[in-house]
């Protein structure tokens, strides 16, 4: 059978991927990722049969993928967190209709949102939104739209690529803007290196989280109006009334 | 060691638990939940010690696992999803404080949101708001006034707790607020029974989805102004600008 599984690994550990996402690797003939992933991968499976592709060449990799399916092996394609949330899914299922004969199946994985906020406490435990601060394919206009409309809003957030070398302002922007609706004391924290060695997260306060460097490896979340921090943990109630 | 592991068991079967929640189960002497997810825990480890509690007793919930662990017991917390979005992380931590000799560690699982989302294609791939229309701890006004939030921002939405029987018509109402902002044409999907029998999704256009009874068991997708039908799959581009 010509197969196709879309596998989000979770924050990178063994322990983090879903039974399923460990069964389908398991059962591929050949895994194709990012160098940071089919790395991770080698070290769970040194004997696997790996082909990694450079970051940017996203489309590539996913028509590598069903080439590769179409010759009649079963592939993994793995991402990072979840292949549904800034991954692969989406421009994979675009180009299946171009292998009409190669199944491709999804398996969810647990996004940054999600293991970054178990680390950190429970910041989303309410509506939450999530955004990122990558312009490459958004208009920056179009993400400090979504900033406004989550602070009016009074969701939790959560800010996926916070930073980088090229945008290195862009959490102080995001704050400014999140500082015009929200408490400067609104509770924030930062989760770095996420289920890898060196895993630690940071509290801050919004006015603080403004003058914070960030980059490729960090996630942020930022509190709605009833988050508090209870014992060094980022916490948001349930709802509005009192439990 | 006095140890409670919170645990998200993920849409409910064991294919889709994370490897480190099925290790944590394992370990633990006791897994405390809602009847419908100790009996999912019974199905894969028949002798496992377990405790269920109603569904609206959560705080009894919380508070016999902080005592049962207070004895010596390992003790597991399960939640359906991921404990930290809408689950029980927040308010075991609030009651911690209480408790400081029992050490708590939250395990994330995989959320109807992520679960969903890979059944019915890749609706979230772009920034999204989860919410949930359950106003029984918030009030209405704010749960209304985030779906416009949402929709102004042309976020992905996801939508938990989306109808009941005494909130019968609360997916019509938020469908009629989405609908000032979102054109009508806008592709939606319901899943239903993630991970477990008779696992469905439908898609509808907005105006459809605002006729359509909803109950416990769905989770409702709604596109961002670039998301499109592929192959009868939600699909939401990575950006705006091309690919």
């Amino acid at each position: 059978m010509k197969q196709i599984y879309i596998i989000g690994m979770g924050p990178g550990n063994y322990e983090q991927m879903t039974v399923e996402a460990v069964k389908k690797i398991e059962e591929s003939d050949i895994v194709i990722g990012y160098t940071v992933y089919t790395d991770l991968i080698k070290n769970i499976w040194p004997d696997k049969n790996c082909i990694s592709t450079p970051m940017t060449k996203e489309y590539d990799r996913c028509i590598l993928a069903f080439e590769e399916a179409d010759k009649g092996k079963t592939v993994a394609l793995v991402c990072s967190g979840d292949a549904g949330v800034y991954g692969l899914a989406g421009l994979m299922l675009g180009i299946s209709e171009r292998f009409k004969e190669v199944k491709v199946k999804i398996v969810a994985g647990v996004t940054a949102a999600l293991s970054g906020a178990a680390i950190i406490g429970a910041p989303l435990i309410h509506d939450f939104a999530v955004i990122s601060l990558s312009d490459l394919l958004t208009p920056l206009e179009k993400i400090e739209k979504r900033l406004e409309c989550a602070a009016i809003g009074d969701f939790c957030i959560c800010l996926y690529n916070p930073g980088s070398k090229k945008r290195a302002d862009y959490l102080e922007k995001a704050c400014k803007i999140l500082l015009k609706y929200k408490s400067a004391d609104t509770p924030c924290a930062i989760a770095k290196n996420i289920g890898r060695d060196k895993e630690e997260y940071m509290l801050y306060t919004l006015n603080e989280l403004k003058d914070i460097k960030v980059g490729m490896f960090e996630t942020v979340f930022i509190g709605n109006s009833m988050t508090k921090v209870i014992d060094n943990k980022l916490v948001t109630p349930r709802g509005y009334k009192n439990e």
